[in-house]
């Protein structure tokens, strides 16, 4: 779940909080791009090693402790650009801990998933993941 | 190593590039700074699921297939910000590719090493993470 990783985190610059976020979410969704394109959309020939390459960075990043990079107040500021978290997301504890407690069930579903090769079980279980992301998306990310 | 991971990627915008390399690396830096206040510095309480996690991350992005991020004439434009990538990069590709078939070793390794919770080794192994990146961003990225 979103624990808080301790002090070195606690002595983390909000600036860094925030662009490690949304680092470690951009290189996520690289490699959600690279799942789609070979187990949705058919656009890139389908290759188990790079998708569970793919499935293993994902299960890595949702399994790290990003709760420790949501220090409080960092809904305001900039890492790379403006941070598009929402306030809510310290006011609703209970509801933020079941979306990243199912985000990481998610996660390490798809990386087992992905192991099996079997490409319509990948394809079922990366929607499942797409909606974990979305989950949270809905509500504590700024719309652009 | 290095590999081209095909069409979907040849597809990618310079700028997506960029921002995902940019991105890779960041969040990949902050994993490597909580296994350093750990076993290094001792400014956090050593916990073996915490460093196995974030070698876990670090592992995963080396194994990502990142040589994909490289798109020819990346070595100028921007993603969250300029990239740092020396022009130098494109034409050592021999070079490039020892370091990074050394990276990804060592991140093998290091994942190994946490897994045995034997802070001494991770210590040493840490070590030898940090000259793989270091090997790198002494060659191909631009100093600040
Ligand atoms: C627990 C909440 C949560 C989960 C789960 C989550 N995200 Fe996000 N995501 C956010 C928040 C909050 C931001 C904004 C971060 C910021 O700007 O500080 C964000 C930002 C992003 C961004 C950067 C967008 C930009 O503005 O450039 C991408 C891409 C992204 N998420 C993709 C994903 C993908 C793909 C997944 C699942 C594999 C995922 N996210 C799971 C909350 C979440
Ligand atoms: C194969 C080459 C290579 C390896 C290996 C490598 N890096 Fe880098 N790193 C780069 C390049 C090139 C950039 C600049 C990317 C850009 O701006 O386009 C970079 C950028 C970064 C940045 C972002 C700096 C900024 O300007 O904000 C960090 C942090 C970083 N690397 C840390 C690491 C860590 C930690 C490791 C090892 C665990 C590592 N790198 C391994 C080549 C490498």
């Amino acid at each position: 779940a979103l624990s808080l990783a301790g002090i070195a985190s606690a002595q983390m610059k909000p600036e860094d909080a925030i662009k490690n976020r949304q680092s470690g979410y951009t290189f996520m969704a690289w490699n959600m791009g690279k799942i789609k394109a070979q187990v949705v959309d058919g656009t890139t020939p389908y290759n188990k090693d790079q998708v569970v390459a793919a499935a293993n960075v994902i299960a890595a990043t949702a399994n790290s402790g990003m709760g420790a990079l949501y220090l409080p107040g960092t809904d305001k500021g900039k890492g790379w650009k403006d941070t598009r978290l929402k306030a809510e997301f310290f006011k609703e504890q209970e509801e933020v801990g079941k979306i990243a407690k199912n985000f990481i069930e998610q996660a390490n579903t798809l990386q087992k998933v992905a192991m099996t090769g079997d490409q319509a079980a990948i394809k079922a279980q990366f929607g499942e993941m797409g909606k974990a992301c979305k989950a949270c998306h809905d509500k504590y990310r700024v719309e652009e």
